[in-house]
């Protein structure tokens, strides 16, 4: 039985259930240290050899070779679905660059302009995980942002996989210990603009990308060695967000189908057995459907040894007294994935403070999300969509600011300026702007 | 002299002039992880320890009183400078959250809305330095964001040090080993919407905000064991970005006035020896005026012994070939503050990819916008200009994305989803979709 009244939980059971961002083991950050030191040192070789060692794939070369890519047609009839994917992570980033060039210019006193202009990262670096599945998808949400954010290259790591990770693993075109990629991810990234694929996972991969090919940014969820391994190189390049597992909590009243509401938390269970899948509702009788439909769609469905083991380890069903109790709760868990399925969910979403992605409505399902409806799944996970946002054309660029100042603007603020620098005792910084006033005076 | 041609450098002396980063020594990794890991253990006990150990300040208590508070009259003419300074900062940044807040709701099919809302980042800490100069000015520029974002709780650290860091020390009021901040730091709290005042600086106080305060973000400049300690603790709470000395880059032709170049120069130099100034222009006459009117007006200034320092440590006078020789340079350097001081300025600023903020025109002067124009003055240095923005709005919020689906909808997109799923091995994501739809089939 998973059914837990929420004002029941102990603190201690309250805070095993948010806390859920893990911490790293000293043998990962030893080990990530380690891997970057030599990936430093010895650059592509030791790439090649990490990937050899902890993958036991053999390349002879990190590069997708333009041979590799031009066996792919990715305008064949097999990749429509990537292909109109696509178009919709298309039209919802290119509104966002669309929004951000539309800023207006403030002048706070006559002959002072200020404003900020886009500009792109000029070389990013992009994750797409492995091993347990190949995720296309994954390409296509952070390829696409960064292309129309105008980033000139954009490197793709992703791991050529033995496979053999997971019971369950049935990923088509399976990347395999002879140093292939699935044609499906290398078709994703020819639709999405990706410039290079280099073939390796972990945070060799991470090293590569900041070592070999001296990328400005690197985006993209990953294993705990990736991010670590992002986090350790995180004082010379940018990194998007610190990634956990994969997660969802739904927000559900009586009006909630329990089958869609168990599918639903079955879809993020899937990814791995450290899933989280979490249903806040007030109605007692839709916790007892929705945990009996559980069990029995699990069995229907082929990953079921991680679905049980994720299910067991992280799915929780919690009972609230009333909706409020329930969004109180939502908003501390501050889920990765939010499905409200609720009357009227809109009218219940300004109270949401935190979560990466939201979802309204019993026919929001959250795949959906994850493939088609073009907003970005790149999300924050355990608990960081308290402080960052979905992955977005924002995280591709940056916005310069710029000052145009005429002599009758400096004039304007001289008098703050130089009572500014009297009291930082930073009498260069006011005289900077007295000597253009010099002369007349 | 100073005076160098910018295609006459070596490789090595190019490299030495670009990477400014500078790493952290080991001695600061090792200390930062001994503070951090004092303060997770004891709290507020291991903060006022290492404030009487390190910095030489013994308190009390951390907050800055009510009563400290309430001595304060941020209203009073002293302060009209910093009030003057919040109005046009408070304008620069609500036209950010206004404009964030207009982004439009897309469409990619039938029965399928998706946008982005705005939500603030609940509890942050904001970091002002002290030690070399007090920095009333930072708090402004953190904290009005922070408050127009929305934030409920914004927490500043700032030390309470003795004020002997530096032979040029010349705060106004500044702060003392007795404990107290300087009243223009308060007043400047007050005017900006700081909900709490702790008087520590260093590792110690980035430790206190994250351990003792739970802020969920830390923004603010600092000396290399706040940089450091901000990253170690990057995997728990969010972070601005890295930060390191300040730095200036005047990209100038023979229309510049060499007095004011100089004078520039010389503003972002005396923050700290290890402060950046850097020349780069078409005219050998410019230079050599500049480095004559250096000479001269360093002695004129108070914090003469820094400025020399700085400018024999990290003053820079580069002659280009033409201005597309200086631009490609500026571009690689990313510089925190760019001067363009050139005929025409507004003409060349598309080609201007990597900056922080940039200054046009003789009479936009640096500190002005240090101060006055209600830019943000925290800005990415040591060339992370090329993959940070300047903080704003934005460093204080996060957008949620909401998907809203009806039935319709859909169906639009069950075919994407479901070969997505087929494509990367997840059928209980293919479930989930093709569940909504069984009933009908």
């Amino acid at each position: 039985m998973k059914i837990r009244k929420l004002s029941a939980l102990s603190k201690e059971e309250l805070s095993a259930i948010l806390d859920r961002g893990g911490g790293v083991s000293e043998k990962v950050k030893t080990g990530v240290a380690e891997i970057l030191r030599e990936v430093k040192k010895r650059g592509e070789v030791a790439v090649l050899e990490f990937t050899q060692k902890l993958d036991g794939v053999d390349l002879s070369a990190l590069e997708v070779s333009a041979a590799e890519l031009s066996a792919v047609d990715e305008n064949s009839a097999e990749f429509g679905f990537l292909r109109e994917a696509a178009r919709n992570i298309e039209k919802f980033h290119a509104n966002q660059l669309e929004n951000i060039r539309s800023e207006k210019k403030v002048s706070p006193a006559d002959g002072i302009e200020i404003w900020r202009e886009w500009r792109p990262i000029q070389k990013v670096g992009i994750y797409a995980p492995g091993g347990l599945a190949i995720y296309p998808s994954s390409v296509l949400m952070q390829a696409i942002p960064a292309k129309i954010a105008g980033c000139e290259e954009i490197i793709l790591a992703t791991p050529a996989f033995a496979g053999t990770g997971s019971p369950n693993f049935a990923g088509a075109g399976s990347p395999n210990s002879a140093g292939e990629i699935s044609t499906a991810v290398i078709a994703a990234a020819k639709i999405s603009g990706v410039t290079k694929i280099i073939k390796c996972g972990g945070a060799q991969a991470i090293g590569a990308l900041y070592y070999v090919y001296n990328v400005q940014k690197i985006t993209g969820p990953g294993n705990p060695w990736v991010t670590e391994a992002k986090k350790q190189l995180s004082d010379k390049v940018a990194i998007d967000m610190p990634a956990g597992p994969s997660e969802i909590l739904i927000l559900a009243d009586d009006t909630a189908v329990p089958k869609f509401v168990a599918a639903d938390l079955l879809s993020q269970a899937e990814h791995a057995a450290s899933s989280k899948s979490i249903l806040a509702t007030t109605s007692e009788k839709l916790a007892g459907e929705v945990e009996a439909e559980i069990e029995k769609q699990i069995s229907e469905l082929k990953r079921d040894v991680i679905l049980k083991e994720a299910w067991r380890l992280g799915g929780e069903i919690l009972i609230a007294k009333n909706l409020g109790e329930a969004i109180d709760f939502t908003n501390e868990y501050a889920p990765e994935h939010l499905e409200i399925c609720v009357e009227n969910p809109e009218s219940i979403l300004p109270k949401i403070v935190n979560a990466g992605s939201v979802f309204l409505g019993n026919f929001a399902s959250e795949p959906a999300g994850d493939f088609a409806t073009g907003a970005n799944h790149v999300l924050p996970t355990a608990g960081f969509a308290k402080n960052f946002s979905p992955l977005s054309v924002e995280s591709f660029g940056k916005k310069i600011q710029i000052q145009k100042i005429s002599k009758k603007g400096l004039s304007a603020i001289r008098g703050v300026c130089e009572k500014f620098g009297e009291a930082e005792g930073l009498d260069a910084h006011a005289r900077s702007v007295a000597i253009r006033f010099e002369d007349e005076e």
